[in-house]
């Protein structure tokens, strides 16, 4: 096992891996940008360097600076949590060429999995259902017009090497395609350097329903069931649950099984996530994409299958076989995931950073477990991602943990910012919500606008 | 189900009641005395109603004020928690008269438990091994002689009416045995009104281990495995553990079925704890006495088995038939508790009340859960018990909990008042402890002389 870890991040994820880390016996060593000298991942690590100014390209994503803490320190591996380096391929690579342990798949394996239209290509051999769309990179508008009239209307464009939503084009009718494909394929060339597009039929509507899995060294590779990821505002997920409430045992063993095969498919090793877009008339599911990281939303399903994710990458990571076979895990309860942001839902969700003069953070009692790294006083930077707390829950059932969840976010009381509480509350207690009866599109064409709508 | 439910109690176990209560949709009442105006059982409970001054027996052990704020606010059900008034015979039949539930067992079934000689006949009847002793009441200092001459020295003498290390004394040879009987029984008469006084034999070295039951109205009685509680000071918990090292599958059965017979024999309903005395040599265990109410400890068997005993206990009840069966429950893991007390242990254990001016709980992660009734800037009463929070943990065995508690005891932070949360770490650290090579003794008479004479 690594005597000593870095971990490459900040927030609640590198405050949860501090203390896996610890729990193992492993030191650990933080690095913070200078606005996060006070940071709760800061001063719990064992050591902590500064790699850098407030911005994150400065410190956070600043390979080298974070390579050379690790030297410095005499961490032998790196964890990279979510966001910032943890798909980064070149990153991985660097670590690989240092001798330190990267914790995630290696520099390869994310390209296969990076480039979208490659990975199409990986799933199709796999035998893994692919939203249908064109066979590879689409150049030509002509091209374009053809696949499009195969598959039918309405039909999504997309960059082969995007991501945050660039280069991406929903066409409804075929006398806007050429425009809209001229318009996103110019876009994704100027933000990816990479102008190649593909196209995939517009699945709706939808479940975002993705499965967990790990991989050793040996082989092995094991899922952990799903989440239902669908409740999301702008792509950006808000709650999420596990099991997902449209899926019985003989379509949880089927995408199971698939995610199991994307994953030896490209002979996956640690945690990722296979992301689907399920059909829920029809039963057919279809992959997106895959993660190939830890992501915000594991305690779900660490809740549900008892599973540590984190201590079991770092088991992999250190050459170790994985603790559980696919028979050891069964899906028990249900948990539900609420991110809690400093922003306003009012004011167009606009973060909300700043000091927390008075925190209460609900704890105690049967299943709640709080990830966050605040405390009173704390002073929230502007220059990072806004989620400053996961609210997970685990119930017997789905409706005994939507319960707690209430009871959670009821006793939550967070002063000095403003955050998206209330607004987690009143998704949690809509109707449609609590009977499961929602889809990809519910939050943002549903939810919203009649939230938009009520008084304060 | 009940409607609305009061709390008879304070602290931690009154926030967790409060919050089994909400789960399941129950609107709650808090009673409060005048100290805790402030207290986050006032603050969280729907309704709150002040029951007098700061002193217990003015307001918490006042049983017509507590049972007039049930009547006023309509309560339909109250629970007491632990302490306080929830082994008290006489407001249990109290609650039944004017038609309040009172969730715990009959006043009847107290008072059966509750007298120690009592409890002993019925616990033979029912084949359950009892401490060899007395048969019964032991009246005059020649009878006392011959019974300990029978039995073997060392002997503990016991009041039947006893409580809080009341007229008890332990006789390591004959010819103390006169003195100490009278003494004793004096002792007895003073405090409890009954000089009454039974004597067993002196099991030692030994473990405190005990098992949960549940019962319910339709005569189902199971057990949750059981709880190690051999770190004692002064015959007060201080560290908790579920499974105990000391006990097998075989064992482990015998003594479940045992407790089970033991509540069999009073019908018993509703959640208790039968409390053995183990002879790690021979493996032979003795009957201790019950505990007819929910215990401090009870989150560990939680954490194991799964159950929510609080929850269990207002369903119960309200009439429900218990949730699980005996086949249904499996101890999975290891959970210790560490109760984290205001108290001062380089001065003698001295509480140590007053105002928290930091408060860090730990938090996050897999299988760790904080009950506690503090928030930054609270201050803790000096009128009542020290237990400010429990620090729960879980691990996949005893070697993984035992680091997540070294983990979370790092992570607290507790500024304003003097806690025992580094003594605890200390106990946790020791090799002894982390072994599991400890008994009833190991705590006051090996580690506390050891731990007096080290420096700050």
């Amino acid at each position: 096992m690594f005597k000593k870890l870095l971990i490459a991040n900040r927030g609640e994820i590198a405050v949860r891996i501090i203390r896996a880390a610890r729990e193992l016996g492993i030191a650990t060593v933080a690095v913070y940008s200078e606005a996060d000298k006070e940071a709760l991942h800061t001063i719990l690590a064992d050591e902590a360097i500064c790699i850098g100014p407030s911005k994150s390209s400065d410190s956070y994503l600043n390979m080298n600076t974070v390579l050379s803490a690790a030297i410095v320190t005499g961490a032998q591996a790196i964890h990279p949590g979510f966001g910032f380096l943890s798909e980064n391929s070149k990153f991985a690579t660097m670590c690989e060429e240092m001798h330190i342990k990267f914790i995630g798949p290696s520099g390869l394996v994310m390209d296969k999995m990076g480039d979208k239209i490659n990975a199409r290509a990986e799933m199709i051999k796999a035998n893994v259902p692919v939203i249908p769309g064109s066979k590879g990179e689409v150049t030509t508008t002509q091209e374009a017009l053809e696949v499009a009239d195969t598959i039918g209307y309405p039909v999504m464009l997309k960059a082969s090497a995007g991501g945050g939503g660039k280069g991406i084009r929903k066409v409804e009718r075929r006398e806007d395609l050429v425009a809209a494909f001229e318009s996103a394929s110019q876009e994704a060339l100027a933000a990816f350097g990479n102008g190649a597009m593909y196209i995939e039929k517009v699945i709706y509507p939808a479940r975002h329903i993705e499965v967990q899995i790990l991989g050793d060294h040996f082989g092995n590779i094991v899922h952990l069931g799903e989440r239902d990821c669908s409740l999301q505002r702008n792509n950006q997920k808000v709650l999420e649950e596990s099991p997902s409430i449209a899926i019985g045992a003989t379509l949880r063993q089927k995408i199971g099984e698939a995610a199991v095969r994307a994953a030896k498919a490209v002979s996956y090793e640690n945690a990722g996530t296979i992301e689907f877009l399920l059909d829920e008339k029809t039963g057919e599911f279809y992959f997106m994409e895959m993660n190939t990281r830890v992501q915000v939303e594991h305690p779900v399903t660490e809740f549900v299958t008892g599973v540590d994710i984190v201590k079991e990458q770092i088991r992999i990571a250190a050459g170790q076989p994985l603790s559980v076979s696919q028979d050891d895990i069964c899906l028990k309860g249900h948990a539900i995931e609420c991110r809690i942001n400093a922003e306003n839902p009012k004011f167009n969700f606009a973060p909300s950073p700043g000091k927390i003069t008075e925190l209460y953070l609900p704890s105690g009692g049967v299943g709640l477990r709080v990830d966050s790294a605040v405390y009173q006083g704390y002073t929230i930077p502007p220059y990072y991602d806004s989620m400053i707390a996961k609210i997970i829950v685990h119930g017997s059932n789905r409706f005994d943990a939507l319960m707690k969840m209430q009871r959670a976010l009821y006793e939550l009381e967070i002063e000095g910012v403003v955050t998206n509480s209330e607004f987690q509350m009143d998704l949690i207690s809509d109707a449609r919500v609590i009977a499961g009866d929602y889809d990809t599109a519910f939050l943002m064409e549903t939810f919203l606008p009649e939230y938009e709508q009520t008084e304060d």
